[in-house]
């Protein structure tokens, strides 16, 4: 029994560490963690150039299988320490963390060169998991809050950039010429998102008069819209940051931002205790 | 005359279901207009591929004679049971919702094929019915509030750019050849909209010293004039989120936002029944 | 003595409707003088087409005169009816006013085709008088107003940007061969400016490994720094928005913006009278 | 010793005129330092075009030596006259000053003419001196306010930026095939910032229709997400322009910004004098 409440502590000790960034193993594992995923990203990305592949391919090789079994560990310490492994499992950063050990085992087992490619161009998955950290800044929490308040906002003006993409898209594809790029209605669609958020390719570009004179509307919209957005962001951040949000973590389901007023968390219900109060 | 008021009934039903969308039948409506509307607007998009239109066409052609006989169906259902019917149909969404089923039924009294593409492609104007469903979402009422009231500075500002363009225009015209593509000065003010609008396509760009000079402060100068619609329109929407405004449906013209303090509609005079009040 | 006292009354009357736009007469001059200005710089414009210039040469030539000679009239009109003439001669808009009209009278001076080009595009300064329409319209005060709060602000800004740009054309200059485009400094000023401000033509873009990381860089600070005259703008036009500023014409220097709680005009000292107070 | 005494007033003299801009001789000496700075690195640009450094290049020789010399005095003269030339001597304008004058001597030296170029536009850094002068500009301070506080906002967002752009960069690189340009992931993620900040080169652009699809996927995110820096800096920029803000230099260190209630230094402590109370 003494065994078991030894294994216990292990697990909460292990859990601190790896869960929570405020003790000093549990900084230098987050560091650790996010200085692993970077080298082990950047790994893939220079085996990609063709150069340094053929050059230093093997150390590659070394240095990615090192980081896959590093991050199986991890993995599994994850799955030994935490209370509900299931629910972790199947959460979006555990199905992370598992795409990014999988592909290397997956590649023993399918030796195609093909899918041997895709396989291992998913580790770059990994750079997902360090999102995972940005919770801990509690600037990340506002500028999310700001962006899940204008969320709505954001759907109805991507919903009519849709629409007036369609329209002027079609129109394009009936005066220009198909030489000048404008072979379907799709690709007519495509160059008028380039346009309208004034990336502006050049790969597709209107040659006639007419159409020229469309495209300058196009473009005109695209640079009056873009206030849009930027509009309805600004106005949210403003309300944010104005002081209408308190920060305070909820003692159950560590929901960070409440409304200032906020006795109870509005997620799970748990009453909030403010330190200053 | 029961035959009469039974008639009326199922003219009001029919009207509840087509024009309200708080209804469990007319949410339904709704959502299946919405999709029959993408999928018939897919199908006129993936149609102008060649390849596509080759291999699928009778299909594609089936499918549009669906939907324009079940869209023919729903435009004499919606004239039966409106109250109005003739200012449904020269309303601009009555115009729309005309021209969504023309195009196919013009297209067998007009073989030619030239005549045949466009017609085609006029029925894509059916995402503008989309629109429609648009004001039923409080979010899209607050913006386009916000978007009504910066108007006039708007419109203002589009003013200014198109003088600013046109001087760069002509001055990009005196200064540069002919071969580097500033054929004429509409060419060349279409060049000053490309680059003050910051979408920059290429197809024309400056090849003298001078040039990239001057192209380089209109550049800088749309850079900073990008600040004007996204302050004016950011200023309008902090006034509107910041409470001035609330939104009360109107029970007679169904107007959705007044001013705070108002007490009857602004645009037809009935009186205001808020809930909560 | 009569006669004097009929031709001052003339200039008084001819003085209301040039200079004033609240009289039924003075509106339909603005209105007037508007179509004047734009269809004669469109007839410039079109001229400039090779195409439309051999087809239509003689009646654009036609229209030029007839243009010229009524803002002959009109310059001269302005010139009797005001009460300093030197002042409005040399005046920002009495030059354009002249500008607009003397290149059609050099042209029949000096015959050479080339100066004649120069000559002719210069009538498209004519917009420029369309801005002094622009006065009358309230938000348009507004938004002057706003931009001349955040003159110094944009100033300092640019001042920025200037030293940003010369910083990174430099590093290109060193790091890309000049097959790229990076020719001189100067040159890759340019291309830092392009890209900076997200313009983006592509005809010079860095080929090397290292020149595409720093080009990624300005792209992105190119992206975050537009930011800033944003934030000035938006932030000093809600300023003006708020309330901080009423607008009430100063009976004597015209002047339409004051503080809100101004009695005397800060430019000429004149007491303020508002309407509603 | 009153030969000691004569010269520590020289250096105080010295001292007022070259680091205090507020006496006719202070704003006298920094004008010319700009005019110099300024023309010398106009100088070095003007070198490195071609054509003008074959026809000008002693002229350039004798200004570039005429400059350095001057500056060479000026910072031996600020060395002389501030009270700790150590700390100037290292800290980041010392640096710059430093190197300003370096790069002529070093070319004495290093006759090689490789790196005498990378030397001679080292010299370009002079350009950063400029800056030194914007402190003196209140509005300066300002904005370097408002931009120290969103700081930690903007780093998150780049974050964010940065996971997006990668994965993006390597969806492309499965999708797209080599020949359009997607030879590499660093080359493909380079590809994702050209088009997430719409800067839209054009050297590498989609060719396949998935690949259009995602890249105009990553278009409209681009025209959305600048929303966030642009939210971000004006919401930090109204605070402080609302006057939470006070500008009063600290007599021992110099900071110019305080919070309104501010009665001491932050930085130092020192006790506040403001000349109003």
């Amino acid at each position: 029994m003494a065994e078991e409440i030894k294994r216990s502590r292990l697990r909460q000790k292990l859990y601190i560490i790896i869960f929570h960034a405020n003790t000093p193993l549990g900084k230098a594992f987050d560091i650790a963690l996010i200085a692993g995923i970077l080298i082990s990203v950047l790994t893939v990305m220079l085996d990609s150039v063709k150069a340094l592949h053929e050059q230093y391919g093997n150390w590659f090789m070394v240095a990615e299988w090192t980081f896959t079994i590093l991050f199986t560990i991890e993995y599994l310490v994850r799955i030994y320490c935490i209370e509900r492994p299931i629910r972790y499992i199947f959460s979006f950063y555990g199905i992370v963390d598992l795409i990014s050990i999988l592909p290397s085992y997956l590649s023993l087992l399918i030796p195609g060169s093909q899918y041997w490619l895709v396989v291992r161009i998913l580790r770059v998955l990994r750079v997902f998991r360090i999102l995972r950290l940005a919770r801990y800044v509690s600037q990340a929490n506002l500028l999310m809050h700001a962006i899940r308040q204008s969320r709505q906002k954001i759907t109805v003006f991507f919903f009519s950039v849709m629409v007036l993409v369609t329209i002027f898209g079609c129109i394009m594809y009936m005066i220009e010429s198909p030489q000048s790029g404008y072979t379907s209605i799709p690709r007519s669609i495509y160059w008028a998102i380039v346009t309208l958020t004034t990336v502006g390719y050049g790969d597709i570009s209107p040659q006639s008069d007419l159409g020229q004179a469309i495209a300058a509307m196009v473009m005109l919209m695209g640079y009056a819209i873009i206030a849009v957005p930027t509009g309805i962001f600004t106005a949210e951040l403003s309300n944010v940051l104005r002081g209408d949000i308190k920060q305070v973590d909820c003692p159950q389901c560590k929901k960070a931002l409440h409304d200032k007023e906020a006795v109870y968390c509005s997620q799970c219900g748990e009453e909030l205790v403010t330190a200053s109060s």
